[in-house]
């Protein structure tokens, strides 16, 4: 079938999670023994999940980060602090466990799975590595369309592919991630296109650019969005003209977990670009999200306000692969403890508010 | 020994952690396969930790939370929304295990061990229960002093030994945490005398008071500062006519913690006015303190303003116990193990920065 149709037909099919389980899990915390409300947001995150998995006990027991890599053809324009190389050598970093995401998702208890989205190399066969690879790179988009309206829906397509695989596997619960040289510039383009607002707004740093460099990638993302004409109205458009296929293959992997009713946690700047996608595609996915962190780079508050988002916490960090993703999965797993493992007031026999 | 001069003799041996640690600790992070800084708040911590610990590759597998118990005279004045026996029913659900304190120290891979430090009953004995008890509750605070200069000091020494003996079982890295009906009435009128202002600015709702009860609390709080006239530049002044036993045995934590040089995790309100006790009587305490969270209750912000502390995050919690401290602690452990099982670049063999 057609990509796109395939897509389409998929979409169609998600629907929201049940009003009724949010108020199951919310008078299940009033009776617990504690005053009401008194865990604020672990309490809220325990009702969103309840009502995404339809289940009053849940288990978030089996947790998975996935890292999406891609290149991206901008790179050619300068725009980056390291070189594109440093894709496929992050990628190997990753496989080898000695990464940032590796080691706070063994903090988490929550396994890395690195997608090969579409790095610009043949890379080894590897049992921590899927291959969903869609090109080697995009081209560049300060010259034309990223990608094909076609690879585009591909993209996706993949990561829904990826939830449903793992979700056989008894994934409870997934985190996204990132990995290109050069994907804050998409993401930029991307939020500054779905927000209306200038690029200078929303274009950051990245891994480490000087200020001559920021104006730089600043004039490129601009050149990028005069010459595609990207239909803010349009998910599909945007990630093909300005978009990159990890980006494609995050927005996946999040109407995936609406598709398969599991709750997806969703790192920074980048991941927000793929969520940006996701929603424009399929509103409904937003009751799925859960937004980790707020970023350092420059855009991603007005990023989270489009999706309407509120982060999780914020510890000033940017480094992307799914770091933020696999602390915020960790809270998702302590606010379900909180409602499976809490004794109530009768159980323990303590006595409720006297006034 | 006199307690009084026992402390002084204590806190004169207290140095602050020194400045090469930091240092090394900061170039070890630089060579890690990242962007510099971009772990943001994480490698400060990692910092912070290698600097008190003197120790470049510390390990943070032994964690324990100290849940100090104590009651509060001043409970006679209906400051409180819950009955002042939940105080004595909290200890038993935490020894049950079945307290949100249990739940999320479990989360982290903490122990919490609870403290008996003036609950207003006979405690049956308990291997997770240390009694430390100076008093059945304080006095009334509105009609006088709580307790002694002499229990105060008591009440902090019992928290520095506390630390002594668990660093001797291989404690390293403690939480702080609090069980008291009432003690949040304390604790505002701590923050209000040592901020040097209003009590209407710095008392909340605590556990679930009314808009009229707490109107009567912000009354009693200013009856008990008029009657007492605690002096803000002495910590035990304030402890003694304003405090409460578990407000010192967290302050003996804290200052435990420099003394024995391993960092504490602070929980919110109740924790922060053990901190300010803390900090007054030993400013050098601070350089040990790790700020797990922003509380919802008021007056915590000015409390942490006037610490000098900026918190790890806000999950807009308010339940006290060491709730907050258990998600803090994971997230220092997070940050050591960054630190030490990240790859550099040279091992992982990834380009650095271009420009």
């Amino acid at each position: 079938m057609d990509s796109i149709k395939k897509l389409k037909s998929i979409t169609d099919k998600i629907d929201c999670p049940e009003e009724k389980y949010y108020k199951l899990a919310k008078k299940k915390l009033d009776n617990l023994t504690k005053p009401i409300g008194s865990l604020g947001r672990l309490e809220e995150l325990a009702v969103q999940i309840v009502g995404i998995t339809a289940n009053s006990r849940p288990s978030l027991d089996k947790k998975y980060i996935f890292t999406m890599a891609a290149d991206h053809g901008v790179v050619d324009e300068g725009i980056s602090a390291y070189p594109r190389e440093v894709t496929l050598q992050m990628v190997y970093n990753f496989l080898n466990g000695g990464a940032g995401i590796n080691v706070l998702s063994r903090h988490a208890g929550a396994k890395v799975i690195v997608v090969d989205m579409g790095v610009a190399a043949e890379l080894k066969e590897n049992p921590l590595l899927l291959s969903k690879k869609i090109g080697y790179g995009t081209k560049n988009m300060a010259k034309g369309p990223a990608m094909t309206r076609q690879e585009a829906a591909q993209s996706i397509i993949a990561g829904i592919n990826i939830v449903e695989q793992y979700v056989k596997k008894g994934a409870d619960i997934i985190g996204t991630g990132d990995m290109g040289i050069g994907n804050t510039t998409s993401s930029s383009a991307i939020v500054s296109v779905a927000a209306g607002v200038d690029v200078c707004m929303v274009t950051g740093y990245g891994t480490g650019l000087d200020d001559k460099g920021l104006k730089n990638k600043i004039e490129v993302i601009r050149k990028a969005i005069k010459i595609n004409e990207p239909d803010p109205d349009d998910g599909l458009d945007m990630l093909s003209k300005i978009g990159g296929f990890e980006i494609g293959g995050i927005a996946g992997l999040i109407i995936g977990a609406a598709f398969m009713k599991i709750p997806v946690v969703i790192d920074g700047f980048i991941s927000g670009a793929g969520a940006l996608i996701a929603q424009k595609i399929c509103p409904i996915s937003k009751e799925y999200m859960i937004a980790s962190h707020q970023s350092v780079e420059k855009g991603h508050k007005i990023m989270l306000k489009v999706l309407g988002l509120k982060p999780l916490f914020n510890l000033d960090m940017r480094l992307g692969e799914g770091t933020g993703a696999a602390l915020g999965i960790s809270l998702a797993e302590a606010s379900i403890k909180i409602l499976n493992e809490m004794a109530t007031f009768a159980e323990a026999g303590v006595s409720e508010k006297s006034s």
